[in-house]
């Protein structure tokens, strides 16, 4: 009998080539398509509820699988696949779902967040999940700038060159700026972004196009205009992937049970 | 003219095999020496307060070095060295002290942190810096322990075997257990240790030994007959490096001006 499975994902991307599968590169998928495989015979695509490129990280990335190979709990499933994955990748929930759950498919929303260094020494532990900075940013202007992009528009100028998509309108719920202090008390500026989807590279280029603003390269009315030319070229650069975290996806489908943490 | 200087220094263990220079290795001093040697042409010794393992990390190792080669200030040594260094290694600051200061001769006082995962699921982002615990811990019987080590007493049971000190008389002013929740609500065991100084591997035995009473293997008293007995190998297992924090070091000498940090 076919049976789909909603797996919950964290990973440190720090050491794969992104989510998708790529011959001879290690990637998410490709690691819990093999650990499937190894567990079962059965070759299935995982699917996840969007790609991340290399080097981005997740605290809950989702995917899902439809089989008929799997017997047992879809919890057991879970624990399972733990077993046979590096210790940088996590299944921290397996759910089963309705068979024709997709989690690319029924995603309803997404929040990411970015993180930033700004001004202070290099650290030896953020370095890895930090975009560092060394000169100030004026973080009023940029939260400025950042209360022009929520809302719903068209955000073919935060997309990136070359990839296609039907429409390029999106609605962004939130996107907030705090600012905070690291161990030796460096500061930190974390940009969250809720939407109900993301373009391509969309918050990569979101967070460098803040940035431009926060060195004062433009106004905080820079960004509205960047919003109604809708050209890739006049938006900042994309900033580093290293710094960007998927924190949740959401959905409207509910599990055919209460959630059960593998263990 | 002969300086000398105090680095304080942070370092993610993962890839070093510990502190102390090795010939084919990667250690924090033999990169930190290397990278004065490039920047003033001179090899010197830089002393740590003691050595770190294998995978232990440091939030604040201190070290010092004492040249006539270094013509500039403090605060710009600190930042020349970051410039020679890799990522994973951080000069937060460097001062110039009296010229006889000793990193190792000279501490008074040392903090240690040890993290520990109890329960729940290996997580992608912590597995670098925590023990995982499959099974619960008596926490409370663990307290009851950890009370019975601090205070002066002869740590001979704690130090491993085969190293060398003229003394094995230790005092720990403090042994705390805090309880927290990591990101995915997993179960957090925090353990911090203060003396004025530390045998070979007296932290993680000390910890190892805790974790004996945690499960139930011995009660709370068993502490108690292990420092009066002396004997290294009546102590629990040596705790895992990996999840090990040096997190300050102390002194009663003064820096000859004010801290700058470097950036």
């Amino acid at each position: 009998m076919l049976r789909t499975f909603r797996l919950t994902i964290g990973y440190d991307g720090f050491r794969y080539a992104g989510w998708q599968v790529q011959a001879d590169l290690p990637t998410i998928q490709g690691e819990l398509q093999r650990a499937f495989a190894e567990l079962t015979g059965e070759r299935v695509s995982i699917t996840g509820s969007g790609r991340t490129d290399s080097g981005v990280h997740a605290i809950a990335q989702v995917a899902s699988l439809t089989t008929d190979a799997w017997r047992s709990s879809d919890a057991a499933l879970g624990r399972a696949i733990n077993t046979k994955i590096p210790d940088d990748i996590t299944v921290y929930r397996c759910e089963e779902m309705p068979v024709d759950f997709h989690a690319l498919r029924d995603a309803v929303g997404k929040r990411y967040r970015y993180q930033m260094q700004i001004g202070g020494v290099r650290d030896a532990f953020d370095f890895r999940y930090f975009w560092h900075h060394h000169v100030q940013l004026d973080i009023e202007a940029m939260r400025q700038a950042a209360a022009m992009i929520v809302g719903t528009h068209d955000f073919a100028c935060f997309q990136a060159t070359g990839s296609e998509r039907k429409t390029t309108v999106r609605t962004i719920h939130d996107l907030a700026l705090t600012t905070g202090q690291g161990r030796a008390g460096q500061g930190h500026l974390i940009v969250e972004v809720e939407a109900n989807g993301f373009l391509y590279n969309m918050v990569r280029n979101i967070v460098g196009s803040l940035v431009e603003v926060g060195r004062g390269k433009h106004p905080p009315a820079w960004i509205e205009e960047l919003i109604a030319g809708r050209d890739r070229n006049q938006a900042g650069p994309t900033a580093p992937a290293h710094a960007l975290f998927l924190l949740r996806v959401d959905y409207d489908v509910q599990p055919l049970a209460a959630p059960q943490s593998p263990r």
